[in-house]
């Protein structure tokens, strides 16, 4: 599907209802709403589906697009969810009309789909939509700056392109207060995140020559540094921005037990591919799969796959 | 004077030497080899005057634009020079023909000046003028993104606004290695770093209902560490990083003994005006000044000018 006939197949219809991957991240969530607003500013009846795992700093800008009680939809929609393990759990996740997606792992669920795996972000690929329905203000402008400069860590990351940062222009001179989101996303830390980056910091395991680096965060040590699950996000680029690590996991343990594993490595180890190994994926420089074990059973059975993509 | 009279003014003379500030940063030494590589390809003679304090990671970048031995200039060009206190010491710093700044404190020392001070960067003006000059190359586009991306802390900072994000669109699509370059200077940290951070989130000092922020970092404090004078860069940005603090204040022990002070607010907090009290200046968000006295006799004076600008 290309943009203008993904505007088109959005204008012939009504009813909608958006939904947002699990552990939502910015780029889902910004994707969402800017999508919800402009479907409305044309009229159109269109919601997200709220997600229990929204973060604190997301919710203001995504709640207001909730969809009101008896709300029916007619038409599912899906932003950046690139696989069915990706959805939230919802009676809609089996019957998907359109994803808009920007993973190049995307797995076919939906009836529709517009794919850019070369997109950094969600939101640029939204952004082009939007603009083809013909519906944009600084509150869209708003939800789509939090999408693409989130996934792209402030336009830091490996996946910015020139045309991320000409979107980033576009955004801004549309409205979008860029100064507070920066300050908001990128520039402000709670005392519970310096606390656990201190943690990581102290904790990371260095191995094959320090060109891997492993970091384990319990729930016990998010506990004892008095730290939230928000005061993680994003922690898994911390390894891999130290000076010669070339791949870094994180692996956090989630409530009951099980553990959620972050991949990020320079763009020549590939991420997706060490992912695959366990059953996850997303792009070749960040990726991550769930497991059903321990944090030490994973950290001893992803070493020597991390050491085999280094060629250790 | 305008740009295109900028580079009517350069067209029509020869033999430059370009001067960078006192603790030159990526966008001073950014800006100067771009000019120096641009008038080179314009025919001249151009060249940067080594700076003694240029870090590692930009020797790279600036070293090969030094001036031969012997090299007479006829003309003095300084580039992102604020003041004469900011001159390096040489020959040079009396008799500055042109300087090209976007400090809005800007002292005139020059005959001529390119003054914006609504400029994120020097880059963006020096990006400006090589345009109007006609020469423009990969290698010019590398040093300008090194200018533009480090003043607006990979454009996360209250200064970035959309034509500073047009710029760096322009500087990739004319070959600037973005993301090796993010990589070099934003996300990767060396092991000190992460010790320097470590440090100085541990001995963070709050006041003022903590939105005030202060730390002091001596030198036996980095040889403790085990860190160098490079993992220093931009730490003066950490404390204002804080979710709650207005205004931060670094005092950097020097080698002499006397302390370089930076500090970085909130915009509603005039940094400009606290550091002025010193003797210093800078930008409404981020000023410096440096001063004779101990680390602990300067937070003593610093002290009660953060209360009163912070109306505490």
């Amino acid at each position: 599907m290309t943009v203008s006939e993904c505007a088109a197949w959005l204008h012939a219809r009504d009813n909608f209802i958006i939904l947002t991957h699990r552990r939502p991240d910015g780029d889902t969530l910004g994707s969402a709403a800017a999508l919800a607003r402009s479907l409305t500013l044309a009229g159109k009846a269109a919601f997200v589906l709220a997600n229990p795992e929204t973060t604190e700093r997301y919710l203001p800008f995504v709640e207001k697009h909730y969809a009101p009680d008896g709300f029916t939809p007619e038409h599912v929609l899906a932003v950046d969810i690139a696989s069915s393990g990706m959805m939230p759990e919802t009676e809609y996740a089996g019957c998907v009309s359109l994803a808009i997606d920007h993973h190049p792992s995307h797995e076919k669920y939906a009836d529709e789909v517009l794919l850019d795996g070369k997109s950094a972000s969600c939101g640029e690929i939204v952004f082009s939509v939007v603009k083809a329905l013909g519906h944009i203000d600084a509150e869209i402008a708003t939800a789509l700056y939090i999408a693409v400069s989130t996934d792209t860590g402030c336009f830091s990351y490996e996946n910015t392109t020139s045309g991320c940062l000409r979107a980033a222009a576009e955004l801004v001179d549309l409205g979008a207060p860029s100064s507070d989101l920066n300050r908001m996303l990128f520039r402000s830390k709670t005392r519970g995140r310096i606390a656990v980056e201190g943690m990581v910091s102290t904790g990371m395991e260095f191995l094959f020559d320090d060109e891997a680096a492993i970091v384990t965060v319990t729930n016990e040590m998010l506990d004892r540094v008095g730290a939230s699950i928000d005061d993680m996000e994003n922690i898994a680029a911390f390894p891999v921005s130290i000076a010669g690590v070339r791949v870094g996991a994180t692996i956090r343990q989630l409530k009951d037990g099980s553990c959620k594993v972050s991949v990020r490595s320079v763009p020549e180890v590939d991420s997706n591919a060490i992912c695959a190994r366990f059953g996850g994926g997303g792009h070749t420089s960040a990726a991550g799969f769930t497991s059903e074990r321990s944090p030490a059973e994973v950290r001893e059975l992803l070493i020597p796959v991390l050491g085999e993509f280094l060629g250790a």
